[in-house]
Order: C-alpha cells, then structure tokens, then sequence
C-alpha cells in the first residue's frame, strides 16, 4: 500500500497504541493498578461504586461525592427512557429468543438515540462523563431483565446487590455482596485487551458513547474474549470428581485442547487478581471449592510437566467463575456479569480517548495481486 | 507495562496491523483496487452485487453465479425475522427519535438473535459467508424504513434501484440508479480506515458477524469518520453563490476551520474515486453541478495558495455528497447511504479475518504514577 508501512507483531502484541493513565498490568511482576491504587486491594475493600467514581472521575469519592455519584447512578437506572428500552426488547425477546448479552448491544444505541445523546467531540468532560454513567448504570439492569423477571431494585442497596438480586431473585448475603464486588472490581479494567481497545477505536470518531460501547461488548462476545469463565465452570462438571482430573488433563492436552482457565497473554507469573479470587472463594468453604483447588493444583503441575518453562498458571476467569458460582449466579449469566464489570473500564478509556481527538487509522499489507500504477 | 513495548506513530497511522487481499490503496499514485481489478473502473461498469459478490466470495460472478447471489440477497431481505426486527424498532422509534443508524446499530444485534446467528471461529466458511450476505442485505431495507414508510420492493430491480425508491418514494431513473451504484461501488472499501478496523478487531475475538458490523456502524456514525458528505453540502449551502466562494473559504481556513469534503488522510495527490464521482456528477449537468465544480476549483486554488505543499485536494465525500443529492437523497441518508456501501467491505474484512484466529490485543503505555513491585 503505502512504502513506508511500519510492521508490528501479529495481533499487535506489546505494541504500545496509546498512553493510558487509567491503569497499568505489569504482565513479568503480577501486579495491576487502577490510577495510583493497587487494583487487588480495592477488589478486597471499596465498594463497586468508589472504584467506578476512581476510574471515570479520576480519584477515588469524598463520603459527598460518592452520595451523589451513586444518586446519579440510581436515577439512571430508573429513567423512563431505559423502562421503554427494556419494555420494547422484553416484548421482542419472546419472539426472538434475545440472550442478555444480544439485548444489550440493541439497548446501548437505541437508549442514546432515546435520550438524545450526542457525538463525544461535540460534549464537554462533564457532558461525557453524564453519558458514560448513564449508559453503564443501564448495563445491569438490561441485563438481569433480559435474563429474568424484571424485579424491582432493593431499596437502599447498591449495583451489585441488585443485580444479584434482580438476576437471581434472591436478597443476596452480605458474603456473596461482598465476594461479587471483589470479582467486578477486578474485572473492570485490565490494559488494551480487544474490548476496550475496540471503545477507543471507535471513540476515536467521535461517535457517541454508547457506539463506543456496543463496539466492544460485540468484542467481549467472542469466545476468545469473554467466553472463557462459563466453559471453565463446564471444565469441572465434565470431570465431575478428583481422581478423573489427572486422565482428563492429559487427554485434553494430548488432543491439542487448550484448558479454559488457565493461561494468559499477559502474565508470566501467578494472576494477582486470580490469588484474590481464590482467597475469595476459599472464605465460603464447601466441596466446590475444594474440588476447584484440586482441579487447579493438578492442572498447574501437569502443565508444568508438560508444557515446561510456559508459566501456565489459573488465570482470572477460572476463580472468577467459582465466585459467581457461589454467588448464585447462573451460568448464562457469566459473560454477562463480565460485562457489567468491564463496561466501566470501557467508560473511562471513551473519555480519556475522548480528549485526544486523533482517528486511529492503521493500514495493512496488500498482499493480492497489484494492478500497479 | 511491558518493557519491551514497541512504539508507533499516534493513531497508527502507516502501521500495518494485517495483510489483506481485499483491497489496495495507493495514496502516493492514486489508484486503487479492489482484488485484482480497478475500483474505479467496476465503480463505472459493474452492478452493486457484482462487486459485493467480488469482495466476498473472491471472484467477479459468472451469470449463474449472480442470478443465484441475486436471489439469496433478495430472499434475504424479506426474510420474517428482518420483518419483525424492523416492525419492533419501528414501534418504539416513535417513542425515542430513532434515527435510520442508531436503529441499524440496534438491527443487527436483533436479526443475529433472532436467526440464531453464531461465533465466526464456530462456523465455516459457508456458514460465515450466509451470515455475512444475509446481514448486509438487511442494512438497505432497514435504514430506508426506519427513514421512510417502509414501502415494498420494486419487482425485478437490484439492491440500488430498490433502495432509492424505499428512501424517497419515487421509482429511480436509469441515470439515477447508475450514479448511485457509482458511488456504492466506490464506497465499498477503502483500506483499513477505523470502521473497517473495528470489524476486523471485534471478528478477531471470535464473535458473530453481527457484532462486527454494529461495531463498525458505531464508528462509522463519528463525526471524523462518516459524517463528511452531509457536511459538504451544508458549506455549498451556507455559501449559496459563486461570488461568496473566495471569501468564505478565506474566512475558514483564518478560523483554523477545516473545508469540508477537501484533503485526506492517505491520498496525496487526486483521489480517483473524487474524479469519477465528478465524472458521473457532470453527466447530470444544471446548476447545482456546475456551482460545485466552481467551489471546488476555487477551493483548491485557494489551499494550494494558503497551505503550499500540502497536496489538498477535494475528496471522496465531496462529489459523492453531490452525488446522492443528484440521485434524490434527502441530507440525512447520506451518511446511512455510505453504510450502506462500507458494509460490504466491513463483510469481505470479517470473513477475511475470521480465517486467521488470532485475537487482536494492543498494549498502551501506562502514564500515570507506578506502584511499582
């Protein structure tokens, strides 16, 4: 095409696309942050809301500034505009067979085009940042009504006890509250992965918000993406009890199969976030847990024998899957929890990329024939 | 992050992050290809589903082959599910100010669940390949109901002539219908712009076709991105008469304004896709043809005397704003009618990609304060 084309690795892995103040994965030492914060520790102590205000508005809230955020939050979630989004896919979705995850690419734009939502470079920082809670604050919720009955909030309860509660139809306890915000808040952001690099891509036309948005939940829907934590969970039905775990490694390597869960194009060094979700896990106790540990301990030490010097560790969807497992959360609904999560880092990577008004463009090589010149 | 990250130029601008044989542009000589032909000469010759056929499947059709393309596109179009996906966006469309792209954005999504669409990295090529006909088939009949009223399809007329006539209620000239397909066909593919880009990123994590398309539509909908055409012809309209020209053009380029529909990202001389558009612009004549060949000639007399060296000429979206107006197309369809188009590009690029499994995954450069290890 052009003969001055720049070659880069397939993927464009480690090829550094843009600065990024938002967060950090050091891949070689296993640790992560969000801004200046250790992202594990505030897995294990803010709430789902302090680390959303941390990663959109940039510090972690005031006691007043995180009243207000979650107001804002609430009445997002309770507009008229996403009842009538929701009402109008609720009524297709029996027609169509509609999963949460199909609804909520639909929901993003027809919410933007219902609340009269406007290109990012036609918006100030505050006029994006209205977009971009609004729109995350609808994640949840189209997803549990897409998913189930579409229940009422819980008065005086924050997210993720509604979602659980509005996925599940139970009032969650204060362990699972606390074991759900600890996987979202690990999952929300985690570098340039396809997703979010797909938000700034798009974002980097202007387009709206939810554009950006709907770009990149499309992207967390491969199987390559987003799919790994449910199929970690059918990893362990279909081995089903401890001494079937060894023989079923060995065949599933022999055969070429990759084992979901384990493995990551990052780390080289055990999944900081993975350690947290174990911990997490491990507090509830009981025989799933324990046959998990099992299934991990196994699986890291015959990858270990196998596949030598490829620092194979449990990656972040396996615990993660355990936890939503003990939280109640069905498994269709595992990609979907994902989302919730990510949506945020999703958010604030639109407005940081919003700030920078530069297309990404990149080229390829031509590699048909050339009619030449 | 990693401390071998490798740099690029900002926006990736001349980095090539795949090979392809789709298409070729060469900015520096002004030609470009689609596979082994000349763009612009099937852009003068050749029908809508001749080249849609060729950027797809790989080959100019053979009669047979387009008769049989023909049909699948046609039966495709008045599928139910498309029916009843357009029925319950045009229910609430009422209700939320829909607009032709945000409720094609919210189509796609839709029409996937509702057939039962699945992962690329699940399909095989035929099964990639129906997928990808059968949503592009459905962009033009859904962007012309949610505009208009939803008007059937003229018997044994093609993808174009039938579009112009559900956009604008009237049944298309000859000359109109050939104009119009000169654009399509232009428009098609152009590289690996941030739209384009999208798709092949959203397709690389495995996802349906469906997700690629509604991702790229997002980007498309940036203002930097698709929304040139309709912006040309504001500044024809803000200017009005032949005399205005000279210093309105002045008082933009002093403001730092750019002019609309004049210099690209990759062309550094003629773009040949303006020249032919020209070309089929003159065919019609009358005034509104002749007063935008005096605005471009001034304008490029007047930015090659302001901006010297710059090689800024009138581009793509200048004459094919002219264009589609020729044709009939209200202001409004004319960034939907270039979806219309670049969906079949984002098409060949999806089922192009989805043959190589490789998830793509960029990395940034953390610019925050580390925590370090």
């Amino acid at each position: 095409m052009q003969s001055t084309l720049i070659d880069v690795p397939r993927g464009l892995a480690g090829v550094a696309v843009a600065d990024t103040a938002i967060s950090d994965v050091n891949g070689a030492e296993g640790y992560y942050q969000y801004r200046e914060h250790s992202a594990v520790e505030l897995a294990r102590t803010a709430s789902f809301e302090e680390v959303w205000h941390l990663l959109v508005v940039g510090h972690l809230p005031s006691g007043s500034e995180l009243g207000a955020f979650s107001e804002r939050v609430q009445a997002a979630q309770r507009s008229a505009e996403l009842a009538r989004v929701i009402g109008s896919l609720r009524g297709g979705a029996a027609q169509t067979s509609l999963t949460p995850l199909a609804g909520l690419k639909a929901a993003w734009p027809l919410l933007s085009a219902a609340r009269g939502m406007r290109p990012v470079y036609d918006l100030d920082d505050d006029g994006r940042l209205a977009d971009a809670v609004e729109l995350a604050a609808a994640a949840p919720i189209v997803l549990a009504a897409l998913h189930g009955a579409g229940r009422d909030a819980l008065p005086g309860r924050g997210v993720v006890a509604n979602y659980l509660f509005q996925v599940t139809g139970r009032v969650p306890s204060a362990a699972q509250e606390r074991a759900l915000t600890a996987y979202l808040v690990a999952a929300m952001d985690h570098g340039f992965n396809a997703s979010t690099f797909t938000a700034r891509v798009i974002a980097s036309t202007g387009a709206d918000v939810a554009s950006s948005l709907a770009g990149a939940l499309g992207a967390l829907s491969g199987p390559l993406h987003g799919g790994a934590p449910a199929r970690a969970l059918d990893s362990l039905d279909e081995v089903g009890s401890p001494e079937r775990i060894e023989p079923w490694v060995r065949a599933q390597l022999a055969a070429g199969r990759r084992i979901m869960g384990f493995g990551h194009a990052v780390y080289r060094t055990v999944d900081p976030r993975s350690a947290l979700l174990k911990e997490v896990a491990r507090g509830f106790g009981g025989a799933r847990v324990e046959f998990a540990a099992q299934f991990e301990e196994s699986v890291e030490r015959l990858l270990a024998e196998l596949k030598p010097g490829r620092e194979l560790h449990a990656n972040v969807e396996f615990y993660a899957a355990v936890v939503m497992e003990l939280c109640g959360l069905p498994r269709e609904m595992l990609t979907p929890t994902f989302a919730v999560a990510r949506t945020i880092g999703w958010t604030a990577h639109v407005l940081e990329q919003a700030r920078d008004p530069k297309i990404i463009r990149p080229s390829a090589r031509f590699v048909g024939p050339s009619l030449g010149a």
